[in-house]
């Protein structure tokens, strides 16, 4: 579905430099690109590759328009801008309509207009559905569970009973919603259920990635708020409140009642333990442990990065004497009569 | 379904303070509960909810009562008195009976009476499910696999072939149970693969979370014993044993052949390296590496807490330098010639 | 189907010391074997279960055959001979051939000779399967997908759209290749999703572990090199190359566009970031977290190991201070007139 650059410009707000009448077929990369072919230029660290480019076309900032040898779309936030126009020039195939015979639909289900589902799909009594949303195959829709319209439930997704999902919310394979928290109770010869009465609701535009997981709560709701982007293999416990807007990158983890603000980005492997607050706007780097409430907006870190095995064995032998060395040092400073004037700082908290 | 006070507190041995005919109709939190609600307080954290709450009865410690402002239901161990009472409030939905229509179940299966089969699960050859067992829709039992009596197999589950799984065992959706071990051997020109013959053996009153994985053993059974809490996304591997009534959060892993003693406590993300033990009652914070054996019960930990990025940069650059500091420190030590008489305390083991 | 160890040591080029003619018919741990059984020793640490022995013959390399009580097939990579002799006393069991009554496949699929589709799996239009390939109950092959012959596709596995699967390649339950990829873009009010328009390129004789997850490229492919073998619950995101023969234990993730080197061999739950280049014959200890990238073949490591509680937390409180002790330590040896010779060493790089 080949579009004239002067559409695209007009369409998504972006000044062109070049022919209005010059057709892209599809996106590329910059290194890949050829001139049929529409590139983006967005990470500075690709800058270098501009100039070589054999693009049809490129998104970009005003700052690399002069680099540009062929077509420019030139936009304030090019990576935006070529998100939606990638989206145009590669729409999702339109999906199969209706029911397949291999779908098992309760006959209580309520499913909107041009609702899909896919075959080896389970939608079962009371589920509502929203139109145009599509199951997909192998996809098991429990008790009550409601989807808004224009949802992407992906293959073998499990949706519990009774979950709520929003509009236009995309759900990747395998993600699972609305199991029950992890609620025990210690008794003196073991561990016993506490019942996970509590339900999980999902906001609109949001995605959930493969594999995720996301508990419904013991009593009130599991809630991931509007536009939320949650990444493959995510763990969400139950009663977890995720605000508006907020990223999380792969492997990450977030404990039991704890609130996570609004536009926060946390990146891949971070852990965060139970009932804490998290402020809006907070930024946490990858494979960080939050174990305190984090109450100012700011970027917040704990991983070590990698060293060579060798000098790493000999740190981190040292590191289970730290305490020993910093009385050790303070001693000295006594006994040479130093006074340590900056000390404090090293022990103000964030 | 409500419940007069007074017969919960006979069936759980709670003292009640109230009037014993009083209903109850459901469990909320002390935060949101009405007349009708029952709460509980088990986290002092949560205390002062509890002199504002308008719940009709609360299940909390001696100590609390006089705080309370309506019924009280006195309980030494309130959590797994709530729980109980939960249980009794919110009994899970009757599952649906027998064998879906558009369920796969082998003729030479075996169903013990009361089992359910749901929609586009998959029951082969010689498997064998005991009586009241609920299979969700889409899961698979794969070939002379062997299920206990009242447990509740979760939708997308896989249970490969021979895996053996106790009574009152519960396994949450996306869980796969014994899909080979990470067998591999090295040779000139790249990696074997060892054939995983062991099995998987899960023990009576087992929880098992949602996408969490356990792996068959390579010759002899990975060994999940009785009582063991296992949450979501939690990755065991072949050969592993886990004693009874230990519970593990999410995300944590551990390595091949790795022995896990009863009633530890393993919090989220913390990673086990293979082949050690770990001894009865070891309680583990999260995101702890554990790469040696533990021979004391006892708190051990690792990771490092979050702190703002631009500090945590200085200090991990440091860390790099330890090892040398450590040397520097000694050296100025002996020139101004202190004797570091308590050095050896951070040298000594746990 | 027991073997004679004469035929066994010619087909898999081990000297044989004992009776030809004797017969094994399955693998068994030095610890538990009878005479019936075959045993190998490999590891070091088993060494002292090899005078007890009951096996009937035992794989082992040449400087242990001396200490072995049956009979020996010394080889020398024991373990890896111990492989291919497992694979023949322990052949899968045959599959089920052709497509199950309850399986739903595409009339324009192309599905090779002997090809198996389980009952309830899914394989959607123009997917082509090569021979002899065994698709797992419950599993989901999307549009276009292509997997070549002598697979295995386990059970509820999904293979999104266009997906492309060597020959011999493994890949267990509930894994997930081709996810889109966690492509955003910021704009003032949230995140707009980028198309993912590339696919997943996996080559021949990989493994790929349970609740895996392979994300499809965002533009170009996302690619798993020949005789790549990966553990169960690894993420790995959009547009990554993983080198031939490079091996990832459980857990661990790669962020998006980084490139993994050959042979590598990176052990549980690491994380590598973004956008780097790892280059072969790279190993990666547990839980390290790789933030560079890494351009010298060796050991790298970054995690901390577990340590008593109340150590650790004193440790770790001193940790926010390091910085602030490096400059002490420096203030100090200028006071006492020290020259620290060998500080630059710690700030080397690798």
């Amino acid at each position: 579905m080949p579009v004239p650059l002067g559409e695209l410009a007009l369409r998504y707000g972006c000044r062109l430099i070049g022919d209005p009448e010059q057709l892209v077929f599809r996106v590329a990369t910059l290194a890949a690109a050829g001139p049929e072919d529409l590139a983006f230029l967005a990470n500075p660290q690709y800058r270098r590759q501009l100039t070589q480019s054999a693009a049809g076309a490129v998104v970009l900032a005003e700052e690399d328009a002069g680099e540009c040898p062929g077509a420019a779309l030139i936009h304030d936030n090019p990576y935006a801008a070529y998100a939606r126009i990638a989206s145009e020039l590669h729409p999702p195939p339109p999906a199969r309509r209706g029911i397949h015979e291999a779908a098992t639909v309760s006959p209580s289900a309520t499913l909107g207009e041009g609702v899909s589902v896919g075959p080896s799909a389970v939608v079962e009594a009371r589920v509502r559905i929203g139109e145009r949303t599509v199951i997909g195959p192998g996809a098991v829709l429990g008790e009550g569970a409601v989807v808004g319209s224009d949802c992407r439930i992906g293959a073998n997704v499990t949706l519990c009973h009774g979950v709520r999902i929003g509009r236009r919310v995309i759900v990747h394979p395998g993600a699972v919603i609305g199991a029950d928290g992890f609620g025990i109770a210690r008794e003196p010869d073991g561990w016993i259920k506490v019942p996970q009465v509590g339900g999980v609701r999902v906001g609109d535009d949001v995605e959930i990635g493969a594999s995720t997981t996301i508990d419904r709560g013991a009593i009130e709701d599991t809630v991931v708020e509007n536009g939320v982007k949650l990444d493959n293999q995510i763990q969400i416990a139950h009663n977890v409140v995720i605000g508006e807007h907020t990223v999380m990158a792969a492997c990450s983890g977030v404990s039991g009642s704890t609130r996570i603000g609004k536009r926060c980005m946390i990146a891949g492997a971070v852990g965060i333990v139970g009932h804490l607050e998290i402020c809006d706007d907070v930024v946490i780097t990858g494979q960080t442990m939050v174990s305190r409430s984090l109450t100012q907006p700011g970027v917040y870190s704990s991983a070590l990065p990698a060293d060579a095995a060798a000098r790493w064995r000999r740190n981190s032998a040292r590191f289970r004497q730290l305490d020993d060395m910093a009385k050790r040092l303070r001693r000295l400073e006594r006994a040479v009569g130093e006074t340590a004037e900056d000390t404090p700082q090293g022990e103000t908290d964030e």
